[in-house]
């Protein structure tokens, strides 16, 4: 029964209204396919609420029921409260997007449902995320720590993860200079003050130059905006980039400019990526869709490409 | 004090012991600098623990010293121990590394020494990662979740950060199919049953394929396979997939084949690191320098290129 659910909010999920519109630069004539969306703005923002009246599935066998998982639940070491931590984490970007605790029966129900399942502390009972909001978190693997009193939940989040429609429940940043403790960040503008990985941060510097690029500027344009603001220098600059990846190899220049080159390619890339309203994460999701897919019957099944 | 204490860690990390050699193809003649290592057993293995003797700064203050640190600390939601969970994410592969608690005072040694601290619960006190081990864990930013009561350190390592000597706390899997509850991996294999984020995984897979080169095998190579016995496919491939790429937006190609044009050159560019030794990791690394570094400066500051 759950996996005709699971598929049923996973269309749901695919089905998602596409991203706002936003202004862009004149040069969309030159590229028409040049995207008027910021990819970041879509990463970042709330996603719809989903509206499924869905419960969570109901035929959730008992642990005694299940082969070794009365064994496994109690290799585990649970607080004196029965609780252990869970970390639920991306399985594509790599973001945390909430942190919360699961008892017995929530790591249970998880490993049969694979929707993500906790114990409320505060609510003092089981809570299966996404069940009033629609917000499920489909859970792909599930992993015990060393001290086996830490979970982690690889999943992939059919909306945002935090109560307050954030993507993740981590919108506040806390540093200490010399003035002090200074905290900084709300939900509302989220991905300022997210625990951004490498990848995503600089994601989100390329859009960010793209947002300013719409406010008149009189300083002298960076790297990255004068790319963004001319697509035939940005496609040269790929191919460029791709050839120099290459000549680490042909030329035998070192690991170290592998790494840098690579960086470049990377960066030119994702430059190209913005400029058609493409995200890093809906990459991976193609990277992730052809997992375990033989590369030439994953060749064959796509559309012939246009000539 | 604590600065220096910092830079002195840093410098023993960087002048880590180079990795260790594995057998190559044959195709080496060919390409000189095509490298004798494979960067996931780099980045998998368990690092060298280093010897330095340090101890933990010593210049600490006491949080009523610090402009605002009562406050933010107040404002967090301590359970009835008096501890918030901390989890450690790695600042370039957004891999999670450990998660521990802390208490007030963990958080403001942690905010002022920017290395990791935790409340050991089995100990029954102050733990400073690393202290014993010199595994020490830079923390790069502090970010605090929507209920206050769970801790994100975005984190640079600077050896394993599970006391097993695993990269992170995580390498078991649990999984449920119709024989019931099953569990795999152990720390001396790591990366065989960690928590892989898509671009991890896919650099695993690459990896993996380059191991079973070293066995014959009589079936049908992969596509993987026949990259990395044949480097000048690969650079071929390379050069193809950018120019395909570029072609999503000078031909108005749409998201969906951009998003795929991305993925092939992402995959088929990181074969080619694998030819050379290089990690993903040490390439992200690499971005991350680069951060807030103006793209016309950072070109400046490089060598020459071989011509």
């Amino acid at each position: 029964m759950h996996l005709s659910f699971l598929s049923k909010v996973q269309n749901v999920w695919a089905s998602r209204p596409a991203m706002a519109a936003t202004p862009i630069s004149a040069s969309v004539l030159v590229f028409p396919s040049m995207h008027k969306i910021n990819p970041l703005s879509a990463r970042w923002s709330s996603y719809p609420k989903l509206t499924s009246p869905a419960a969570a599935p109901a035929l959730v066998q008992p642990e005694t029921d299940v082969n070794g998982m009365p064994q496994f639940l109690s290799k585990l070491k649970f607080s004196q409260d029965g609780l252990v931590a869970v970390i639920v984490q991306h399985i594509d970007t790599g973001e945390v997007l909430m942190q919360a605790f699961a008892d017995r029966a929530a790591l249970n129900e998880t490993l049969q449902t694979r929707l993500a399942t906790f114990y409320s502390r505060s609510r003092k009972g089981r809570w299966c995320k996404g069940e009033t909001s629609g917000a499920f978190i489909h859970v792909h693997k599930v992993f015990v720590d060393c001290d086996r009193d830490s979970i982690i939940y690889l999943s992939d989040p059919i909306g945002p993860s935090c109560h307050t429609g954030a993507r993740t429940c981590w919108f506040s940043e806390t540093s200490l200079s010399v003035d002090g403790v200074q905290e900084a960040g709300d939900h509302t503008h989220h991905a300022d003050h997210a625990p951004q990985t490498t990848l995503l941060s600089l994601e989100q510097t390329i859009a960010k130059r793209r947002e300013a690029m719409q406010q008149p500027s009189e300083g002298k344009p960076s790297w990255t905006a004068r790319l963004l603001g001319n697509p035939e220098l940005a496609c040269k600059k790929v191919r460029e980039e791709a050839g120099e990846l290459c000549q680490t190899l042909e030329k035998s220049e070192g690991r170290e400019r592998a790494a840098s080159e690579m960086a470049d390619l990377l960066y030119h890339a994702m430059v190209l990526l913005n400029l058609q309203g493409v995200s890093m994460e809906e990459v991976l999701r193609e990277l992730r869709r052809r997992e375990g897919v033989s590369g030439v019957v994953e060749k064959a099944s796509r559309q012939a490409k246009p000539q």
